[in-house]
């Protein structure tokens, strides 16, 4: 995407087992929405395999690291910081202002799960909101990088998949790199 | 909304236990992003409880249904049906279609968690792919109401609202309905 954002998505607060299939979500959120990079806790490895595995299925470039030490990762990013949360600004007001700042400077996405500490509040360059109303931080995000990426991050090319899919009006259709396309009209 | 289009979500597949959250978090979306209605299976009641629970504190209208007749709903809806699927039709091309049919008829938006039947897909009027790529299907309804109402959900007034977040910079404020402002500048 020529003049996008670089962007990177920092999960906090996941509780192992409760949030697994959470922080799957947005890991791949993360990936098919234009981002280039996750970090996800320590103890998330079920959400890390899926990444990767998708990612390895499904093409790239995207990296998927693990990293306990958030605070060290705010406070030495070398850009900018977002923190979706429902008390934050609106995006619709601030979405602006941070994609202009994205040219820029890459931009490190913070997603909580469980209750955030206040000093990502006072670390974030902004809380942005997606709504004021209690939802989904896939959500947020997924609304997030839409808007950031003005719809560019839809169009994207994957590099290195072993598999695509092609868009149907009805049914599926799956290209497997070096085979034949496979239809497949029954269930699933 | 003047003129937006009206808006159910039917949640398909839920597994009891695994999906509680995603379901829930299908459930919140839907009434956060403008839907006015969501149609849940008979086993989801974790989901149901929180999503009338939400409905209550922040306000409607929002309504809350269970049922497990889908094939049903899908065969008597009164209006259009969209499915949700990464095998569909981009979001990107199919949208604006979606969006003329849905001023002058209801849309039926269908969400699956576990495999979708074969006859959801030709049920459908629109099989539509938020990307061909996988990743959750919280992410794909955010974007797609998001994309429908072209914005306009986020600036939706919420009725009956025990209690209203005051979007801040940082931190969080919340106002109660007949209580002063609450501000809370602590973790949380």
């Amino acid at each position: 995407m020529d003049d996008a954002p670089e962007v990177a998505v920092l999960r906090l607060g996941h509780r192992p087992g409760r949030d697994d299939r959470m922080t799957t979500h947005v890991a791949l959120t993360a990936r098919a929405l234009g981002a280039t990079r996750v970090i996800l806790p320590d103890d998330a490895s079920d959400a890390v395999d899926t990444a990767r595995s998708v990612t390895e299925r499904f093409g790239g470039p995207f990296a998927v690291e693990q990293d306990d030490s958030w605070r060290a990762r705010l406070r030495e990013w070398d850009g900018i910081v977002v923190h979706l949360t429902m008390y934050g600004e609106p995006v619709q007001t601030v979405g602006t202002e941070v994609r202009e700042a994205g040219r820029t400077a890459p931009v490190l996405v913070v997603i909580g799960a469980e209750k955030v500490p206040f000093d990502v509040y006072e670390a974030a360059d902004w809380n942005v909101a997606v709504t004021n109303q209690p939802h989904s931080e896939v959500a947020s995000l997924a609304v997030f990088l839409d808007r950031l990426y003005q719809g560019q991050e839809l169009d994207c090319e994957w590099a290195d998949a072993e598999r695509r899919v092609v868009p149907r009006a009805t049914g599926k259709r799956v290209v497997e790199a070096g085979e034949n396309e496979r239809h497949a009209d029954g269930d699933g």
